[in-house]
């Protein structure tokens, strides 16, 4: 409560305003069950509605999390760090025969769904990648899980003239996954741009990463060059944001 | 309408995915008017309250704004493109007497509501910046303004024995702004780590950036770092998220 709150003048904002100080405060630590409507409406003398408007607050800023059936929860926010470029260098990860994704999370990550399709691309797909129309892709689609949970779509494209034949187009890419295959064909990916954009999700991504229609998600479209500047794949990835912490490191000389 | 749906029986996902072919195929165009409820309930046959929900949906993608009075509309996404690490070269910007900024939007922006204040810091900041306790920052706090639109809140710390007597403490920082005069008293800046998380905006910040609640923001967390490894600056932003497109371009032998 404010300290000007006067009694049987509170708000919806005043309430939220306390569990949000008791949230932040580690009072309500990450994993604890949160009043409910019930006892806030006896706890500071309000309508039920005004209560339940409350929470609402909280749970669109992404604090608290109701779980059907057992109540409304402190959420536990323990987020993936996804340290660019470290990840990507080949000394940490792909180049010695592991999955990038293990720097990220420190152990081996499962991948989901993996489809492996040959396409006529989007114009958007094909500009980037410096094709003739008609020039067909690669395109690898897969879902990353952590603890159970989804939390990346990816769909990486290659130009179909230059992986032809390699594992790029298998299920399994093999030790190192496709920078190693990439390089074994003469195109190692040594340079890279990632774009990130952020927005609500949509209702197949609300879906397809299990997050609720609070939760937004981060957009960010990498594409890997050789050393001769070729671009030779682009990966479109959809996160939850709520699972990632994102770094970049840099210098003004870069 | 999905082909498989029958007369009668079109819901508000269905009008919602024919809403959103439209937006996506540029058939409804940026700033086009949106079908109102009205139009929606006589074009499908549905109640109004399934109309309503057609357009909540697309509200809470962020595809549509509604304008009190006027309507509803596509939204008309032109985004600051904010590169690094370009942006921070001092080539490019504040070496040469320009605000970092200039980089990102190609023009001089508005900031508005600059404050500077000498505080003790939060443990988090005193960490970061390698500070004893007791030992106070400056604490230099912004918004940036473009097209009369606040896009972003700033708050800068420096160490305050490292800039004490510099126009650091000023209102104007002058010609290149804080990182020229943290190059004039030695410790330039060379070396950044940008954190990046993303969330629903809280009530305070919702209204400084005058964003609706449907609209996610991005917290940058950069620490700026001279040739020796000194930390000189934690610069926190909140970005709001429709404004912005992010871009990190960098190799894996940085």
């Amino acid at each position: 409560m404010t300290d000007n709150a006067q009694p049987g003048r509170v708000g919806y904002r005043e309430i939220a305003d306390d569990l949000r100080r008791q949230i932040d405060s580690g009072e309500l630590p990450p994993g604890s069950k949160v009043p409910g409507e019930n006892d806030l409406t006896s706890r500071y003398g309000v309508a039920q509605l005004t209560a339940r408007h409350a929470l609402d607050v909280l749970k669109t800023e992404g604090l608290i999390v109701a779980k059907r059936g057992s109540g409304t929860f402190v959420r536990e926010f323990k987020p993936i760090r996804r340290v660019s470029p470290d990840r990507l260098r080949a000394s940490n990860s792909w180049g010695s025969g592991q999955p990038i994704w293990a720097t990220d999370i420190g152990t081996r990550p499962r991948t989901e769904n993996v489809a492996v399709d040959v396409e006529l691309p989007l114009t958007s797909i094909a500009e980037v990648l410096g094709l003739d129309e008609g020039a067909r892709v690669v395109v690898r689609r897969r879902t990353y899980v952590v603890d159970d949970k989804p939390v990346q779509l990816a769909t990486s494209y290659y130009p179909e003239a230059l992986v032809a034949g390699s594992a790029i187009n298998e299920i399994n890419t093999g030790e190192g996954g496709a920078y190693a295959r990439l390089r074994d064909l003469g195109y190692e990916p040594v340079r890279f741009r990632e774009e990130l954009r952020v927005r609500m999700p949509r209702e197949a991504e609300r879906r397809a990463l299990d997050i609720t229609q609070d939760t937004p998600i981060i957009l960010i479209v990498r594409t890997a060059y050789t050393a001769d500047d070729q671009p030779v794949e682009v990966n479109e990835m959809v996160l939850d944001s709520a699972a990632y912490i994102l770094e970049y490191k840099f210098t003004s000389q870069d």
